[in-house]
């Protein structure tokens, strides 16, 4: 076992289930955010949380509406779930750009991706400081999915993402980069 | 799109990185936790937070040590990590039962697993509590891995393990339920 550097551990580490969240912007567009840190937190009831840097134009975006919804995108997700997660949605339509469709959510304001595998709807109940970041942890209060699109994507230290599913489907060679 | 029970969403959208944090029980006994709720929360500096249930062991080791290594168990480990994870630390040692051989860490008490694909010794600086679980947030103090196993351990909603590694590598069919 050997000292490594931060780059090298993350790498190693990968792939990372990558997942968008859903939110609404300051003046009511709905925006996309592309994040590997995100974690459920409690079972009953069922929470979980998204940690965003301070910087990014999402993070004023929650601020502004404290609900989101994280989805799950599915394999065919690849080039818009990247674009999400290496541009700002602040001069530009991510959800447009990115090619995402998107339907009315059940509970929450935010949109839910039509193709996501599994899609969270969200309620933040909590904001923590840490470091660059803000973690926010929400209340799930519906779950929706396409149970016909197991194959979703991972990172690989934000270099590359990949697509894997609980079946076993795997695709090692997705290329969009965005 | 379709509502979905929480079960069903949590395989639908595993494979889960599986850790094992590595902690101090209040009589100084080293001692490992099995967990797929966890995710990075800085980038500078490096956080990160793992999520445990109220009613754990860990949870009292966590509330007494205030440090843990969060390891990525190679494929080899197997056995013992599933163990990790399904057994109570309370009447058992754990890490001898799992034939996971440990490291003195680099800076925090709680030991190091010899053979983690990557260990962050970890200081906690924030409890937060969510739901029946408290999310204990901590700044990574040290790195260190064995790049040459880079197969590292992923649950399927906790029914099982699988391996996969940045490089590509995968072992769907890991049969090492304890």
């Amino acid at each position: 076992m050997q000292t490594i550097e931060r780059n090298q551990a993350f790498e190693l580490a990968s792939p990372f289930p990558y997942v968008l969240a859903t939110v609404l912007t300051p003046d009511g567009r709905p925006n996309a955010i592309g994040l590997g840190w995100w974690t459920f937190t409690s079972w009953e009831p069922l929470h979980l949380a998204i940690s965003v840097g301070h910087k990014k134009f999402s993070h004023e975006c929650l601020e502004h509406s404290g609900e989101f919804v994280l989805n799950f995108p599915s394999a065919g997700m690849a080039r818009g779930a990247w674009l999400c997660g290496t541009k700002s949605g602040r001069g530009m339509d991510k959800l447009v750009e990115g090619d995402l469709a998107t339907l009315p959510s059940t509970v929450v304001k935010p949109p839910t991706l039509a193709d996501a595998t599994v899609a969270y709807e969200v309620k933040v109940h909590t904001k923590v400081p840490t470091g660059d970041h803000t973690l926010y942890l929400g209340e799930v209060v519906a779950i929706r999915g396409n149970p016909e699109l197991p194959a979703h994507l991972y990172s690989i230290h934000y270099k590359r993402l990949i697509a894997l599913g609980a079946d076993g489907s795997a695709d090692w060679d997705l290329t969009h980069r965005g």
